[in-house]
């Protein structure tokens, strides 16, 4: 796996291509790849083969792998799948790098076994797969289009990689169609072995890639594709969107893809952790995508907005809160800079309003007076259609300010609302890589995207937390329940988790006798609560087993006595191993956390108010493990319940602290612990700050 | 008011038009809507009027009103502010209807009292104004164009009323080149007289206008709109965009139009109620608009996806959950129709995936047995563009099925991902009033739109809710606390507007000795609550004046003595009339209930699950006042923390009839009795099904 990186440029960069299967029926797949690849203008050896030979496009087709002299980088595999497996031995045979598989018929039709016994075979003969079940794979750099998509494919600076083979055909016309230029295509298909994180780690270091964008439909191994998006997006902006966010969607997700959609939520809690942007719909992607190719991060979040219309100021600003923008505030500089150029009608406050009487000059000196100050970042800039603006000169004054800004490194969203012309005008911008929109959501929602990508760059990032616990002690504790075969452990197992983690538990201890149990109730100090211990009795308080808030040694002894004696009454043949003396635990803030190993993202934590906040609510917050000291606090705050930790109606503030401190231990515990898979402490009892946690009540789940 | 009917009818079907203000300088606006009104081919009478004289485009200019023979319908006027008054005094004289005043310099800029002073005028000499501060009015019926907007207006069947004026010029624009046609624009502008709801009751009459959209930034008489838009709504969709959403978007909204902005949350909650459809933004207000216009209302709810890609289909599926577009799923009929137009690796759930091997006959198949089948209400149909589609033939597959579709009253939609040629496509079929979008979501957000409209249509409208309370009793109460000079009430008083309103109160008794205290507290029923009553002592615990759970008679002549001992030693010199005895109010489930009269829309009544809830999380759900019971149970249902009322964790489940009969009690309070601005009920305390509710808290503030 170490040479990764330096194998997975020869996908993108090969120096020799063959295409298996390929053929000189001009409506077969084998044709149209060879097709593709002569007329994209790739430059270096393409060996076209064939059983039957022959010639195809004007090329010699070889009769196998076996027949061709120099090294094989790339192998495209176009062949019926019932063939594929013998095409890899050959392939393995002759040294071939990579086999983008382009046939279907594997798992995405149930055939799982042939998919794996392909993949596992390439990897150990040192190969790498992509696909199958794909449409493969466009490269500008080596102007290699082995696709059997469209023949023309806009070269530029967005980089995607999709999960869909029929969705990423559609997406190289429509990119194409919105003047949106690719650095490269891959189809991923069912991702038997090179999967997304394989192909960021090249995309990641590729000069020609500015923006990338995932589609993707469900993720196999999620540990390793968020270290690599967490290490991409420091690079460049990752634009990532994800079909099945809703429940049913999901479900039909995973009805046609090899691979399960994980929980939304959990999803989406882990992509914003990575520094992703997700994207809803896929017009939103390709808008985010190309204002983030074609326009400068910004070296500061103070946006202003300009506008010839007051109404479409309003609906602005309302889509700046929706989507993250800040508005510069500073009424005094706002003033001294736009009431030369305001009208007295209009509003030299955020939005700037000229008025419907602005001409083109008025936006010149508007615009020009928010590049020169050095405290507006960022500008939006409306126009409603009016009859004093000619659309020619309208257009020119656009495309002037756009350089400008560019060079200032300034973002600038245009949006202007008007008639056929206007929607020409914007047409012709877009073209020329200026930001034009024909509405103000759309146009907000970019320079949302950017600053969201600029305020996870300006993120510190601390070390990684991860708490010091006992290990093999733990790892004993699991082994004993497996050789149970339990797939839990138990309540004082559970506890003793507690302990090798460091999270603090109520006191608590076993007494095999009532002077035990008195001397134990004053060791841990009144009021203490007691509990019958017998594997025999499930239901506790049932049988009397059960005694609360015991205040003194009077309490205690009666409270033994009557335990005993109403475990014997009514279940005369259960073994009583003694009695359990804790401490009364002070009620505080409950709040619920755990920590589990995700199926998908590896370690994940969780946090959540107690009680129905989490149970009717939903009111939870996920992060992936491990995770920065700034990230728990983030993952804190997110919950709508947060400001009930930093007290409400007069209470203290709660020890956030400690609670940070838990989901660390807890994450730890799950990350180097493999035989935990699940443990989840409800209720956790936060009392006010400085004065920690309890771990009231923790489940644990084990496995293999 | 009676005759407004009558009366707006000739705003937009006027006999005879005169233009105040006519010029024959082409950059002037008088100049310009004289050139529109004879471009537009309005039919009747047009009376240029200028005190120059002369002629403007042909036309012989009246030196003044008093020079035209005829009756003057509409009269427009397009000259500076500070003419305005002396000209609308000549129209009164002339018995003029409608005065559009298109000239700004009224409220907008601070000249409240000049517009109020025209208005008031034209309103006691039986005229009505439009404006001022607006671009005119176009109405297709008359082929009216008496703006200074776009010459060319496409002539169709949405009708646009819109506040701002630039915006409003600007869609003019816009709609035309999105193929949305028009039967009236209107621009209200600073709304000194006619508003929405006057257009509306001419709009909702007009067979010509299929759907109306409205541009608002802020409501003047919100009570009218509401009863009108309610009306409105079961005759046709309405579209509302209304600015000044977000928390600064309304500040700015405030510092640029005559109107405060009312609070968003409350906007939206009404206008759920009136059966409003409220678009976000202008894209998402034309589509719907659009699609409205040109599609039928389904028969029912079920919902087919057909797709030829299954990521694009998921897609779809998020999109459905997302805008409220329920999906079919009789597994078993689905598979019956469509398992011979499916192939073997498609699917026969919903989405139906025809695969990318889909030709145009399979799309052709699979769009007419979803037609055959009856319990199948609408489609959306879904392509990406493969290499096997010619795109003439998709296209005129397109529009084969949208003519059946809409014959048969089934709603379809298509989607249609690709290149130039697919966009062109797009473009092309929806000239054609074909529901065309190159993005999933925004065809599904135009479906939930008319699901959206279709479930308001189904809603069984009850009689209108109105609770038998005693006004007079309570408007007594009111005139003593105004006569005091208090803007509240006590809480005795309040008590006995909860008795006057029918709402269950703690039972309560002011005893003036021990006798009465014991007996009053054997008439309640153990346990009581005893309370000092003492105009002079406000802190009635830290003298101990209260005492709590006093469970027998014994107890209560203890507390009695205790009460009175501790009050005559604190305060020797407190003038004491009695001791409370009341009720010790049973735990329950704690909610708010509140009524107020919003400056905006009149009486509003509140709901939310009390403590944290309202206050942290902000769960609250709002109502314009009356409603009928089922619209009662929405706003129930509408807080997230709903569940808990339904009993969670094994409770019982709780009284919502109560609250449902509280909630009417309330808001028929505020609406009766005009005294009081505001009552709110904190905690209203909720007992099991059938156990009822208590009003422990009451708050009241009155006005005049």
């Amino acid at each position: 796996m170490k040479d990764n990186k330096l194998d997975i440029k020869r996908l993108f960069e090969p120096r020799s291509v063959a295409v298996i299967g390929a053929s000189s029926h001009k409506d077969k797949i084998g044709y149209k790849i060879v097709e593709n690849i002569l007329a994209g203008g790739y430059a270096s050896k393409l060996y076209p083969i064939n059983p039957r030979g022959g010639e195809v496009l004007g090329l010699r087709v070889y009769k196998s792998v076996d027949e061709v002299d120099g090294e094989i980088d790339v192998a495209c595999l176009a062949i019926p799948a019932g063939l594929v497996f013998d095409a890899v031995e050959r392939c393995a045979e002759r040294g071939v790098k990579f086999i983008p598989i382009i046939s279907s018929g594997f798992s995405e039709v149930g055939n799982i076994e042939g998919e794996k016994k392909i993949a596992s075979y390439a990897r150990q003969h040192g190969m790498r797969v992509l696909g199958p079940n794909i449409f493969g794979i466009y490269s500008a750099k080596v102007s290699l289009n082995a696709t059997f998509g469209p023949r023309d494919i806009k070269r530029g600076n967005v980089a995607i990689i999709t999960q869909s083979g029929a969705l990423g055909i559609a997406m190289i016309g429509k990119t194409a169609a919105q003047d949106i230029g690719l650095s490269s295509i891959v189809s991923v298909g069912n991702k038997s072995d090179v999967d997304e994180a394989d192909l960021l780690e090249y995309l990641i270091h590729d000069d020609d890639t500015k923006v990338v964008m995932i589609y993707v439909e469900g993720i196999k191994d999620g540990e390793r594709l968020v270290g690599t998006l967490k290490q991409g997006t420091r690079k460049k902006p990752v634009v990532v969107i994800k079909s099945g966010r809703s429940e049913r969607g999901a479900i039909a997700a995973a009805s046609h893809t090899g691979s399960l959609a994980g929980a939304d939520e959990v999803f989406d809690s882990i992509m914003g952790q990575c520094g992703v942007l997700r994207a809803e719909s896929l017009r939103e992607a390709f808008d985010w995508c190309k204002f983030l190719a074609d326009t400068p991060l910004p070296s500061g979040q103070n946006t202003l907005i300009i506008t010839n219309g007051g109404g479409i100021g309003v609906m602005a600003t309302d889509a700046c809160e929706k989507y993250g923008v800040k508005l510069y505030d500073d009424a005094h500089t706002l003033s001294e800079i736009f009431s030369t150029v305001t009208p007295d009608f209009g509003s030299t406050k955020n939005p700037i309003d000229l008025t419907g009487q602005a001409a083109p000059e008025d936006y010149r000196s508007a615009l020009g007076a928010a590049l020169k100050q050095g405290n507006i970042n960022a500008v939006i800039a409306l126009y409603c259609e009016t009859a004093l603006f000619d659309v020619e000169d309208l257009s020119s004054m656009i495309e002037e300010n756009d350089v400008k800004y560019k060079s200032e490194k300034k973002p600038i969203a245009f949006s202007i609302l008007g008639g056929e012309r206007i929607e020409g005008c914007i047409d012709s911008l877009r073209k020329r890589r200026v930001a034009a929109f024909d509405d103000v959501y759309e146009a907000v929602s970019c320079l949302g995207a950017t600053y969201a990508y600029y305020r996870h760059l300006g993120r510190q990032s601390d070390e990684v937390e991860e708490a010091d616990i006992d290990v093999s002690s733990i790892e004993g504790l699991v082994e004993n329940a497996l050789k149970d075969g339990r797939s839990f452990l138990l309540a004082h197992e559970g506890q003793s988790v507690m302990k090798a983690a460091g999270l603090p538990v109520p006191k608590s201890y076993t007494a095999r006798g009532l002077d035990e149990a008195v001397r134990r109730a004053q060791e841990i100090g009144h009021p203490v609560v007691m509990k019958i211990v017998s594997k025999d009795i499930l239901h506790k308080s049932d049988v009397g087993g059960v005694a609360l808030d015991l205040e003194n040694t009077d309490e205690v002894i009666d409270a033994y006595q009557a335990i005993i004696r109403g475990c014997r009454m009514h279940r005369p043949d259960a073994i009583i191993e003694g009695v359990e003396v804790s401490e009364m635990v002070e009620s505080g803030t409950e709040v619920i956390i755990g920590a589990r190993r995700d199926r998908t993202f590896g370690p994940v934590v969780m946090f959540g108010l107690g009680g129905i906040y989490v149970e009717v609510m939903k009111d939870v917050s996920f992060r992936s493990f491990p995770l920065d000291r700034q990230e728990v606090m983030s993952m804190i705050k997110e919950i709508r319940t947060y400001p009930l930790l930093l007290g409400v109606r007069g209470e203290e503030q709660k020890d956030v602290d400690g609670i940070v401190d838990a989901i660390v231990r807890l994450g730890t515990v799950v990350r180097k612990c493999y035989g935990i898979s699940d443990i989840e402490i409800n209720p956790l009892v936060v009392y006010g700050r400085g004065k920690g946690v309890r771990a009231v009540d923790v489940r644990i789940l084990v496995g293999k």
